[in-house]
């Protein structure tokens, strides 16, 4: 009940990176976490074996800088994704050994058309209102020669970067998600890309150590906040049974969870409008453990990319040690739904199937099936982020970043860069840190060079 | 605290429909309703000489039934919508007499598509999908002429029903919100549509007459709901400071704010997912009062509809009984947040001048000028009503009105007919109160007769 200088709602990776760089500046600070752990949309798991499982987010990748100077600062290990054989490509059922010309130049000519989209103002581009106006399916549909090459390309990012459908976001949100990425290929690589490494006891470790080299008692987990009162000096959190009084706070959580919250005074419309419009994607993530990883033997990597079926891709998520392999599935939107309106063992089975037409029929042999379904969570409610739906950056996108009196807003949603991603959380959280840290003071600097977001 | 059978959250025009319609049958009610009033959206207020303002909805045509037989059955009186003069179309700043042949072509081929749209289940339809990831901005855009066509219809559809952009809805929404109101024609009228009628006393003195009619003590005011836990037998809601036990329970209020409660366990994925996208429109509704009704010395109504400029279109809204004249006028999506930003006596300013190119300069000369903020109200968060977004329909559309073990659901925007409107709320209301009542018994009958829904 005590006050401090600012109070922090969220101890995921946003939450605990603006309160790394606020107490390195002296400020006394409070993080509260509605769940029983940190880390946010991260969770790992292990097998009575000791295979380990990572339900949430798991992969960092080379430009990520912010991610990867905290894991070199606190002394985390990663390991190199498996780099064995040759992915499967499928399309329409046909197995090709690289991807049509048709879909490559359409991916091509996504990225092209991100290099101009300002990150920082998405709505500022010439184009941003009948960008921001158009579904991904709709452009999609007026350029691509074939229904399947569209398929190919709405899967690769609707899908398996904001785990929706090519009609529930806008081209101009897929521009700027591929802008903050460094490109489609970028974003869809594992070598080199985004799903370079694993990090070694899960990211859910450096959230830990993260956590842990606050001061004693800044980070107060089971504190749900319902309430927040602000005025122009000072913030009050309702925190589970608590109060806490800060002169500043920041609401590290995405926008759906912070427009959960009641505000008093009520947010301003257009910051109350935008938490209306920021969904969570619907992704279904699952993990078939095999006795060894049989797909090397034909050669395969374990990494599939289809134009049809209930699983947009698939991962070989065996750690480097073993003991067992891990096969790991990603359903999105309506095929997440489809999955989800099934029983536990038809959906096993449904995934065991598709992986048996993907990788033969030893796929079919899994010792263990493990998911973990995030849209079930209420701190979480979707993943792996939430996504402007259309019309929302053009329509609402300053109130986005933008505080309210003493309130600050963190979370991978308000990055610019790696949007979405570990990466960006990071960033969001400097960023906010450095917003409170020019108003209420602290000692220069802070903890870590360019905390003043970039 | 003490049990009921039913307890009902909202006391808008679709809780107050089932509380009658449960009351009716002999069971036990309990109305929990956050604000100081019953109505919800609906506002109406008197300046100190008696002028009559709705600042909220405020009409009522022919064919809703279900509000006409609650006015009748109430003794509320209604009077017919001014019907002096032609109203003004401003095309790209010309006066057309009637609307461009390009205009009543799309309008047309809108209509006669939306009668193809099953209202029940929408996602039913074959083009469902498609016309759920097309944005109604891009529908108009591959189909108009002119850009200028596009904007009229769009105007007339996306904003003057909705409240957004035509970026932000689809065009399956739009074809639906058609369909369930008679075609846009009959939802653009004043005489003979969707405008014909206003309330004496306004919608909130109906809503009053409703909550009377109910055994004393049912409608508990100043009850904001934050939790509602439920099992198979069983509904529990806190509301206050009190806890309401009931053997279902009605959650007759927005999906947007339907999600902001608690619920303990968690809502299903799907349900929760569809709360996430349905936000409410924006519009801003302004009175100009004016000693008399001025424009109708120039041999015009007060109706304006215009494909450029802040205020889409407006509206005669003088009572009958004067004592002076008011000239109503509404902004929507973009246009409502760029009048918002200003402060109040630009916003006056540059909705008299817009009103003055319209009508002629004595529009300036306005003797009071009123504004109600809907989306700035907690209890509403935007208005008219919840569009679901691009995708939403197809993804999550079952879940609109599915109960969830002993939580039903109600609210105008799981209506099938008059979705949006006082009509389409008392609908639901019937609808969840047949859906209980089929599950806990009660008296056969009811207390309307076709209160099963339809």
């Amino acid at each position: 009940m005590g006050g401090c200088d600012v109070v922090v709602v969220g101890a995921g990776f946003a939450g605990l990176s603006a309160a790394l760089e606020l107490t390195g500046r002296g400020l006394r600070v409070v993080v509260v976490e509605a769940r029983d752990r940190v880390g946010g949309r991260v969770l790992t798991r292990y097998l009575p074996d000791g295979t380990q499982l990572d339900l949430g987010g798991q992969w960092v990748g080379p430009t990520q800088h912010r991610v990867l100077e905290l894991i070199e600062r606190f002394g985390v290990e990663t390991y190199p994704s498996p780099e064995f054989g040759r992915a499967v490509i499928d399309h329409e059922g046909r197995r090709l050994d690289e991807p049509p010309a048709e879909v490559v130049a359409l991916r091509a000519e996504l990225d092209r058309l991100s290099r101009e989209v300002p990150t920082r103002e998405p709505w500022r581009h010439p184009r941003a209102a009948e960008w921001d106006a158009t579904t991904l399916a709709s452009w999609l549909a007026g350029r691509a020669a074939t229904p399947a090459a569209a398929r190919s390309v709405a899967r690769a990012t609707a899908g398996a970067l904001l785990a929706a459908d090519a009609g529930e976001v806008s081209l101009l949100h897929t521009l700027f998600y591929l802008a903050s990425g460094d490109g489609l290929d970028n974003l869809a690589a594992y070598a080199g890309g985004a799903q370079a490494c694993r990090v070694v006891g899960g990211p859910q470790a450096l959230a830990e150590r993260m956590a842990a080299a606050l001061p004693p008692g800044t980070v107060l987990l089971n504190r749900p906040v319902r309430r927040v009162a602000y005025s122009a000096g000072s913030a009050r959190v309702w925190a589970g049974d608590e109060v806490h009084e800060a002169a500043r706070a920041i609401i590290a959580i995405p926008p759906l969870l912070a427009g959960r919250i009641d505000y008093d005074p009520p947010l301003p419309p257009l910051r109350d409008g935008l938490t209306q419009r920021v969904p969570a994607g619907h992704s279904l993530k699952t993990h078939a453990v095999y006795a060894r990883p049989f797909w090397r033997d034909d050669g395969l990597s374990g990494i599939s990319t289809s134009t049809d079926g209930v699983l947009t891709e698939t991962a070989d998520n065996t750690p480097p040690g073993g003991p067992r392999a891990v096969l790991t599935s990603f359903a999105y939107g309506v095929d997440a739904h489809r999955l989800r309106a099934m029983d536990a063992g038809a959906r096993r089975a449904a995934v065991l199937d598709r992986l048996a037409e993907l990788f033969g029929d030893r796929a079919r042999d899994a010792e263990d099936f493990v998911e973990f379904d995030w849209a079930a969570e209420p701190w979480t409610r979707g993943c792996f982020s939430g996504h402007p739906v259309p019309g929302t950056w053009t329509g609402y996108g300053p109130a986005l970043r933008a505080p309210v009196q003493t309130l600050h807003w963190a979370g991978t949603e308000t990055a610019t860069r790696w949007n979405g991603y570990f990466d960006g959380a990071i960033e969001s959280g400097h960023r906010a840190a450095a917003e409170v840290a020019a108003e209420i003071g602290g000692e220069t600097g802070g903890e870590t060079a360019g905390g003043s977001g970039s």
